[in-house]
């Protein structure tokens, strides 16, 4: 019950700096789902939650805070201390790419871009606050970025969610990890990653986390080299169907919310539909799918005239 | 009460083609507004309700149907005549774009592709139904179409809409004229048009409909030469309040939409919004202002992989 009542106080903490955001009821992939556009939240992604929850339950010192980030983190770890008043440091790697990076710098924060991948914007961010003194907010690993992230699941279920299942997308586990910490066993929660870059997958199979190799179209969004502790045990402890798509069917999920809604999201924000398109996820008859769509944050940015 | 009863029977006629779609909350443009996000609509707009209604209703003639169209309509009766096995034929003018031609091309429906501007593809509609026994589906001056198109206003209020004034872009008038068919008194509804492109506000002026000229980055979906005589009566007995926005300020709204909530709209989806953000409609302090999203079909369609 811990994680519950921490979710509702996250969702308390945070109901005035965040979208509600809507849920979509589509026959068009196939069957009947529901799908949750988390990518309408502020700086298009869900990341915004455990942001804001972080700076609000946490005492922010005059350094401010310092974030390491795929760009999404990172992004909405500027948007919130800039609307809370705290100065931000973020590191991000090369492969975040220019809608992202963009998207920080025009918060105002302080943004240093790493050659590599996540985790050697991670080492940096470390350094940093150990040596200023700045908050480190880490982007999936740790509590109040959970409860914060859990509070999209506790949303939809105000919402209504009807759904046997809810498929959601792993990078480092942060999002995925609050769905668990909220829905406990009362909903099917199934992983889904993509094959080039799959740190919870790997980590099941080897009974601990462990270092993947990470690249392909979403790397930059759920490319951490190694799962979350906190989500590990979560989903260890749930025994979660965990399942594996390509770039390509990640593509075609793209291509697949644009032609039917107009819905026009990154890779990861897509990875979630793919497994159910392509059939790394095949459901029962009858079983009622929900899927989350969590960030929008294409690049390049689409050319508005 | 008429209108009433035939936008529910229109409602009970098409809900299975058609997809509820959401509402957002918003506090991004300024004040908290509600904005229905019917661009995620099958086709990319609203056309589908009413040319579902219309096909759903009539007698279909074995030549099947014709119809005139910006692109939007056009795109919406080649769907729905597919999903229900019927013939379509499709005039569009030039100024349709490759996304909209695209999209109707990818139906199967026979497409012919008019220079000029909607009206001419609106003649040789008329002399190919006349012609072949086709039935035409006006792309808003028929009471089924209007009726269709007043469903969107059923189902938002239906989903608890909370607003004094609804802002509705204009072209030709069949959204506007089944909002108005639907909503008689109960809400104020503000005309949205472009200063390019503006039947409504120049027939409204004129008290009667009357012919202009129509261009802007919002013609292929708003420029209709002169206003339906269904929306003229219907707007001038509401005396609803009628406002023009520049390309610029629809631009500037297409884009606040991406930044905002990752929606990418076109030009005619973001003029209602345009109206509140550059300050052609300026509501009152406490005013609660609804938002009506009509079209995604941005061109070219965006790139993804």
């Amino acid at each position: 019950m811990q994680w519950q009542d921490d979710i509702i106080a996250a969702q308390e903490r945070i109901i005035g700096h965040i979208v509600q955001t809507p849920v979509l009821h589509s026959r068009a992939f196939g069957r009947d789902i529901v799908l949750k556009l988390e990518q309408m939240q502020h700086t298009g992604s869900f990341k915004t939650r455990g942001a804001f929850n972080t700076l609000l339950a946490a005492d922010v010192p005059a350094a401010g805070v310092v974030a390491a980030s795929g760009g999404n983190h990172g992004a909405a770890v500027a948007h919130a201390a800039r609307q809370l008043g705290h100065r931000a440091k973020i590191f991000v790697p090369e492969i975040a790419g220019p809608a992202k990076i963009g998207l920080i710098k025009r918060t105002g924060a302080e943004l240093t871009v790493v050659p590599g991948e996540y985790a050697n914007a991670l080492e940096l961010a470390e350094r940093e606050a150990s040596e200023s003194g700045a908050m480190q907010i880490h982007a999936y690993d740790a509590p109040l970025t959970v409860t914060g992230q859990g509070t999209v699941m506790l949303e939809w279920e105000r919402q209504g969610l009807e759904a046997d299942t809810v498929l959601i997308a792993v990078g480092g586990g942060g999002l995925i990890a609050g769905a668990l910490a909220w829905l406990g066993e009362r909903r099917k929660v199934v992983a889904v990653e993509p094959m080039t870059s799959c740190a919870l997958h790997s980590a099941l199979e080897a009974d601990a986390p462990v270092d993947v190799a990470v690249s392909g179209v979403a790397a930059n969004a759920l490319g951490a080299r190694r799962i979350g502790r906190i989500c590990f045990d979560l989903a260890k402890g749930a025994g979660i169907e965990s399942v594996l798509v390509s770039d390509g069917a990640i593509i075609q999920a793209q291509q697949a919310l644009w032609q039917a809604h107009r819905q026009l999201v990154e890779p990861a924000g897509a990875t979630a539909l793919a497994a159910l398109m392509c059939g790394a996820y095949e459901p029962e008859a009858g079983e009622r799918v929900a899927i989350l769509v969590c960030g929008g944050n294409i690049a390049p940015d689409p050319q508005i005239a």
